[in-house]
């Protein structure tokens, strides 16, 4: 049986949309009175595993789940040995540096060597300043980065951006963009290795379905 | 102006109550409809900061709060260089090796070598498992860690556990209980020293309204 890591929040309706063009119906798992974590389809072929962002590329890296979804942002992040097998399409933000909007930075390089910069990203982070070659000390936060700044433990954050709201709404503007980043359909490369058609079936339905997509646009 | 951090979800309403009996009054941060995560209290003398869980240690290490409310299991995780002053007493929980109840196992001693062990609480598990000189290979899962053995990415968990409730949902049993966990004050040691005695203050009464909790029970 099949198994797919899905990643539950803004990614989860787009990602059993996709898989709904490739015969997998986990639809099931977008009624907000599921509470089950592992979901089978309605043809009963596959399941998916709902679980968080960050948790994807492990139980993919692991061969828990032979495929997976989630963003680009995280791959990089985690770097896990996944194979990134199609690049979605929705999903869309942005890898940024942001500080405050009163700071008078205009990019990152304006930022004084050794300013703080609180993130959830810190691996992002880490490798973008140091190829500005710029030291800084990182703050390691796990939610509402955008205090970071506000509270005065960070002169700048490193956030994914999206609408640009929860910036604004909260006086911080984006100096500096680090990467784009898109939703990713990855697979186990082992899995991959020994797979007998089925697996690169479904990777080629919703290749040609995000083709699809992509060309309407 | 004090700046204390507070933790959302479980530790939250009991963290309110403590500061009020210290006379300040946090409440608003427990209004369903409020969504500032910075709040004064209504003495305006002192303001919450209403962050995650693990980041409460982080915003008092780096003094942007004086003090802070969070549970033990997350300084032994992060251990960060705050003051811990007062265990509240409530928040109880303990964090523990759990295995499918089918496994046949009693003990953590009795996991084969090189098991696979699934927490969000690596540094804690790594401690444990060095302690009783098991070699067994972690896996870092960010939620849902009772997935872990369903799906099979890891033979047994370390994770908290209060009621006991996710696990039976789950078939999982503890097998051994690592620590005890319950609220802690912490307080950001360099503002202890050069408190005044308004911070002092606002310690005492909290410790002795902690104690009058403890006869009472």
């Amino acid at each position: 049986m099949i198994t797919v890591a899905l990643a539950k929040g803004a990614l989860l309706k787009d990602s059993v949309a996709r898989f709904a063009s490739a015969g997998l119906d986990f639809s099931q798992v977008l009624d907000p009175s599921n509470r089950h974590l592992m979901v089978p389809s309605k043809c009963r072929r596959a399941r998916a595993l709902l679980v968080r962002n960050g948790d994807v590329p492990v139980y993919v890296a692991y061969g828990q789940a032979q495929l997976g979804v989630v963003g680009f942002d995280v791959l990089k992040e985690h770097q896990m040995p996944v194979a990134s097998l199609v690049d979605l399409g929705f999903g869309n933000c942005h890898m940024a540096v942001a500080v405050k909007a009163t700071s008078g930075y205009k990019n990152a390089t304006d930022l004084p060597p050794h300013s703080r910069v609180a993130s959830k990203f810190t691996n992002c982070a880490r490798e973008f300043f140091d190829e500005l070659d710029l030291p800084v000390e990182l703050v390691h936060l796990t939610g509402s980065v955008e205090l970071g700044p506000l509270t005065g433990v960070a002169e700048a954050i490193v956030d994914l951006v999206a609408t640009g709201r929860t910036l604004k709404d909260n006086g911080l503007v984006s100096i500096d963009e680090i990467f784009h980043s898109t939703a990713r359909l990855i697979g186990n490369p082992l899995s991959l290795r020994l797979d007998s058609g089925e697996i690169q079936q479904i990777i080629d339905e919703i290749r040609n379905q995000t083709d699809l997509h992509r060309t309407i646009k």
